[in-house]
């Protein structure tokens, strides 16, 4: 493995980590659970598991890999804070559709040669991406890797 | 700049950016607000502020850059939940460890050749790093980069 591939390997793992992270902190919880709020008043973990799934759909698009699964989750999940939109999806769709989407995008990425993920994303322009080469598609992963972080660090907080 | 460079540039923007942040998310509390805790019964702000430091702290011997700068910060804030060590720190005293151990690594994190983020970290043998390549330094900033994230979502939680 040369040393780009061990990169974008060792990147790729960091992502995966995280995904099934928090997939065992959502499986943990029941239907009825994921209806708790991660603090007083604060976004139930419904909508976190919704939000997730609808900016982790974004990455097809974003990365040039293709169409998003799931764009009816776009308004409940990420145009929308939690409790403006009722009915949400039922627990067991949102949870079929996390694992889906993160799926796809593991064959996906699987089959992205490394140095494309050094290429500039599509909401980057050619002229902006010639003066900061780092806006590319592994700045891109890197972020949501974090990103999830950020909301396995609240759902952790749930009294179930 | 060659691609390996791009990519060890581009990680280290997104560990920036994550250190930025939770910088921002303490300066926002008053010294008062550091005691809040993040939801009723959990760990306080301060603590998280101690933890971070003292997680970084480990990066130097962790990554083959030196000794730590705080070990004194590691039995409150590592090895020791909330509330079992009293009085912690002052306020003061911890965000000045924070900025400084977060100023040092980033120093010694861009004299560091792009070809040293693939080497083994110190606590995986030779052995083992063969067989799995992926244990390496920069695995473990990514790893580090990510829990900086699980916090911030936590400490964002705090009424302040």
């Amino acid at each position: 493995m040369n040393q780009l591939d061990l990169f974008v390997t060792t990147a790729l793992k960091s992502w995966q980590l995280q995904v099934s992270r928090a997939t065992q902190t959502f499986d943990k919880l029941t239907d009825e659970q994921l209806y708790l709020e991660i603090a007083p008043g604060r976004n139930r973990v419904i909508y976190l598991l919704g939000h997730l799934t609808a900016v982790h759909d974004h990455l097809f698009p974003l990365l040039g890999l293709g169409e998003r699964l799931h764009p009816e989750l776009e308004r409940a999940f990420i145009r929308t804070p939690d409790r403006r939109v009722d009915p949400l999806p039922a627990p067991q769709v949102l949870r079929d559709a996390w694992r889906n989407v993160n799926a796809k995008l593991d064959d996906a990425f699987l089959k992205m040669p490394a140095e494309a993920w050094l290429q500039r994303h599509t909401q980057v322009s050619e002229e902006d991406f010639q003066k900061e080469p780092h806006r590319n598609c592994i700045n891109v992963l890197f972020s949501r890797t974090a990103h999830i972080g950020y909301h396995i660090g609240q759902i952790v907080l749930v009294r179930a």
